[in-house]
């Protein structure tokens, strides 16, 4: 078995749907990061039966709402001094701005650089949100 | 520091150069693993300053010649049983078969789906390859 021992300061991003780890290191762009990253796929898991972990250094912000809607199974331990925190759950965020673009083409959100697309969920189990601007539903997808 | 312990039976890629991990993961299509498989990045590296890792357990065979396009300071470990049985350093390859396509629109590489692209190497330094069918120099990106 792949173990990785504890990280000294930063977060850890556990209990991924195996095959979510690298969707969710490319979303947060964890290729751009100075410190030190770990991704791990396919470990074994009790809850999961396989799960993918994510390890940054050095890091305490991530984007919740961006997490929720990737995988809302996601926990999230923050590290100091190789002690555990905290720990947070995410959630299907109710409210998004930003994250989803707008599928409907004439949207002023995507025709305005300055309107921050910004949608209201509508359905948990298909990820559907409604655009505040133009009412259009938009599904977001990984 | 993030460390990962030692696999039981697999391959350990090392000195990758800081930035290459997650390319590399990608063009070896890690993420279709089956088995646990790691990435690490931006790793201390008393040679390199920072380096990459990846870890793959339960798999023995990598496309050496890939390896040596994508960075040629790479080192490979094989660990059977929790102990390094094998060790291997790339080289940037001589002949490449399949792995580069042809720049020449009008090559028939690209034309013939029976004719397996095949270059031979001219400039180490630029990584460039001599198409051997139609004479066309291209250079290898990753």
């Amino acid at each position: 078995m792949l173990e990785v021992k504890q990280i000294q300061n930063g977060i850890v991003i556990d209990h991924i749907k195996s095959g979510n780890g690298l969707k969710i290191f490319n979303k947060l762009q964890l290729y751009k990061a100075e410190s030190p990253v770990v991704l791990l796929i396919n470990v074994e898991s009790k809850l999961l039966g396989k799960k993918d972990i994510i390890k940054i250094e050095n890091t305490f912000d991530v984007d919740l709402n961006l997490l929720g809607l990737i995988d809302e199974n996601i926990s999230i331990n923050f590290i100091k001094d190789g002690r555990v925190i905290d720990k947070k759950k995410v959630i299907i965020p109710e409210r998004v701005t930003g994250l989803i673009t707008c599928k409907n083409p004439r949207c002023i959100t995507n025709s305005d650089d300055y309107m921050q697309p910004t949608f209201t969920l509508i359905s948990k189990e298909k990820l559907e949100y409604k655009c505040n601007f133009c009412d259009e539903i938009t599904k977001y997808k990984i």
